[in-house]
């Protein structure tokens, strides 16, 4: 499966990464290739330029939001929530029409700092945003709910944890289960269909516990997991 | 210890039963006693009315909000989140002050039907719309995050699974943390500190995916666990 990875900071990198060690056809979308790969300071986010990444990964071409979607069969968001609209526009309806789009970005507000705020929530959130947005997307939120680091390597965590996916596709959201195994080992018992993409308001307001509970352990190699009667 | 749990919904019948099954001196605190008692229909909950229950609980006391909340050295707020500001109202700021408030209540809003949303969240949440209100009471939020019958019985989820409380008096947490042992049996390694009474933001916004996960497993006999390296 050819895949298109929206984003170029850390969750953007470290899932190109992945898709690439494991031999799949993967890019990195950006807004402007040449500002992206000329730029030598560090991110917003202390991240090293990405050009320092790409040098270290030259298997995985950084291509414009529209090229990267339009050679794509499945597009992983993987922007900050903030400009997740907005880069899709830029990607294109025509490009992305059709396509499975994984979702796992988080509606996050640093404007006043940390821990952030949550810019949709509660009645609504990023996933419905994006889905009302792009009607002929097959939006499935997932693996917004950890870090970057065990999205792709589930046995970060020791004991069992979970991935929660949320769609209006049952087709896209039985794929999407398939490929988090495929890709990054999650097995069938760790994956929870919580529903159609309004239960993404459920997973995206996580987040903030998450944050509390990074805080209160003292590392973010840390998940989820729904304990329930033979889990 | 001297209890008060304020309500005699659903909630506040467990607890009190299970208080007064291990000994406690427990009491049940309502807006009007007689009204209470004479009711002979369900409630809007559709639990039985609650002499049904009181039949079978003679060693708890009904008393009103004021004096359940003033013969108790440890008050359980376990009223509907939409009223707990005016049920502590009634209790009484003297009747509770210096006295740790158990909050175990959410912020739930089913005016517009199932699911619920959550009439305040993300910047603000109920446990501190209650502290501020009651400054001189050390509110620990916790057992929010589950099913009543988990909350008095953690064994009914075979699993290892946690419960997170959020306050800003440490003594009071360290407090509240002995008896969830005491009371329940939740071991010291199933109990989750994640910080001050903001917390309560994030583990009461749990409730909406703890509702999706609840439909989608088919059980409210789940919890939250925080795995991590270790547990």
């Amino acid at each position: 499966v050819k895949i298109a990875v929206l984003g170029t900071g850390s969750v953007g990198r470290t899932m190109a990464a992945r898709f690439a060690t494991i031999g799949h056809d993967v890019t990195v979308g950006t807004r402007d290739v040449q500002a992206t790969l000329t730029r030598s300071e560090p991110d917003a986010m202390g991240n090293p330029p990405f050009s320092t990444w790409a040098a270290g990964h030259s298997q995985v071409p950084l291509l414009s939001f529209a090229e990267a979607a339009a050679n794509a069969e499945l597009v992983v968001n993987a922007t900050n929530g903030g400009v997740s609209i907005e880069v899709l526009t830029q990607a294109g309806a025509d490009n992305l029409a059709g396509k499975v789009l994984l979702d796992i970005a988080n509606p996050l507000d640093f404007s006043q700092g940390f821990p952030p705020t949550l810019f949709v929530k509660d009645t609504d959130s990023l996933g419905e945003q994006i889905q009302r947005a792009y009607p002929d997307v097959k939006v499935v939120k997932a693996l917004n709910t950890m870090n970057t680091a065990v999205m792709v390597d589930p046995t970060l965590v020791p004991a069992p944890h979970d991935v929660f996916i949320a769609g209006n596709d049952a087709d896209a959201k039985r794929r999407v289960a398939g490929l988090l195994g495929e890709w990054f080992g999650w097995t069938p018992g760790s994956i929870i269909d919580v529903g159609d993409i309004t239960a993404a308001r459920g997973t995206e307001m996580m987040l903030p516990v998450w944050l509390r509970l990074w805080q209160a352990l003292g590392t973010n190699q840390i998940n989820f997991h729904i304990a329930r009667a033979g889990v």
